[in-house]
């Protein structure tokens, strides 16, 4: 589990204000996950995700005071860009971005609670059609649904998977679960507090690609 | 046709031997081509072939002297890299580049000979899926299939795309056409010298992805 697991997301502070530069330093570890899915296909994804951690970092790195945290990058780009916001700067790339975390909790959580394919105990397909619909189709043009659905049939069977998690170490199932429910923990909860604030701030949008 | 045109590739030098400098000059124009299509589903295909040309151009780069012609590349990475070769280096990257050269030599040549599905007139699917089966299908697994098959959904229709050739300036379609023609005697003579090269070197791999 050393891939997930050591890299836990800090605990959501009182006031909900995530740090710019931990947040930023606890999803950089994300990206190589999708490498261990041991297929091309998600390289695109991969890149898109790695995109969006670039144009936030760049931002941030410009004036680190001023971007201290998450809400501060939403609260000053809104002044700085006008009526483009939010479609534009760090903002448009955390919209996105949180979409890929949420992605990403919605399947870990779903095989962590033990939903199965019953007919097909050992695919993964189930949980990450759960985790599309959650967290990506409404987003989605019909072609790029399509893609996906193709795409899928290159995800690896379960088992792959808990031990692509673990960093190809031989670990139990029930011990990665275990671990994957701890992740969750503060993984879920930034993930919320991102979307809370996006909803709060009235920065969300719901155009299609 | 501004785009395409103005950026004719040089005309093939009797023996042969691309120069790789203006090889590379003539390429560069190629993945901005891909914005003109219209639908974020290219990225991928775009920053692949970006990718190629990045790659070959660090080696060339490294030592213009030594790299002076693509013939040279292959002849010295067979050198330096031994029994990895030729899945290696500039020599990987330019096999992947001459097939996405071929998709669209395939591609303009069927435009400009007039082939069209008669019962869609104005749709470019039956162009590209020429294009498709002749460069690319070989090389692809599958999932990459169906994922090639969903995308070509986005393709922009005829007159779109004829329009996106020509840098959106109204040109006559005839015109166009013709301009097209124009620029596949180089362009053909070049990607059919990069094959023969590769063939005649024994530097083609069949692997898919
Ligand atoms: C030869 C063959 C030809 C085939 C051609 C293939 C074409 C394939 C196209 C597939 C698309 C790849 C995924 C990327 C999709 C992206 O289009 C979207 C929107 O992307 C956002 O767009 C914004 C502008 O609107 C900004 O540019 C954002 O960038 S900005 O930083 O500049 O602001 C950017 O992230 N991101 C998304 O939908 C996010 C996707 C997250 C995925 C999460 C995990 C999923 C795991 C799946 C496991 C099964
Ligand atoms: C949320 C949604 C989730 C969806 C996920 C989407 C997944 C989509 C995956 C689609 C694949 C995108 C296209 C890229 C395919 C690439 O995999 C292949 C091989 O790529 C090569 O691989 C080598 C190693 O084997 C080296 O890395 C090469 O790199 S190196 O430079 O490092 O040596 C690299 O080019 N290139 C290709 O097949 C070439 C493709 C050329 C295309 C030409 C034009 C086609 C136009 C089509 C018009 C209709």
């Amino acid at each position: 589990m050393a891939l997930l697991l050591d890299q836990q997301f800090a605990p959501l502070p009182d006031n909900n204000e995530i740090a710019t530069k931990t947040f930023l330093e606890s999803v950089s570890h994300l990206p190589p996950f999708f490498d261990c899915l041991g297929s091309k296909v998600f390289a695109p994804i991969k890149a898109d995700i790695n995109g969006n951690i670039t144009k936030i970092k760049a931002v941030y790195d410009s004036d680190p005071v001023k971007y201290e945290t998450l809400q501060q990058i939403l609260l000053v780009e809104k002044s700085i860009h006008g009526s483009e916001w939010p479609k534009v700067g760090a903002t448009l790339a955390l919209m996105w971005l949180k979409r890929g975390l949420r992605f990403i909790q919605v399947l870990l959580q779903s095989l962590a609670d033990g939903e199965r394919d019953e007919d097909n105990p050992n695919l993964i397909r189930i949980n990450i059609t759960k985790a599309y619909d959650q967290a990506l189709k409404r987003y989605h043009g019909w072609i790029v649904q399509k893609v996906f659905k193709a795409a899928q049939f290159a995800a690896p069977c379960r088992s792959d998977f808990l031990k692509a998690l673990s960093k190809d170490q031989e670990v139990a199932e029930e011990e990665c679960l275990a671990k994957v429910r701890q992740f969750l923990i503060n993984f879920t909860a930034n993930v919320d507090a991102i979307y809370e604030m996006y909803s709060t701030m009235n920065a969300e949008l719901d155009y299609l690609v």
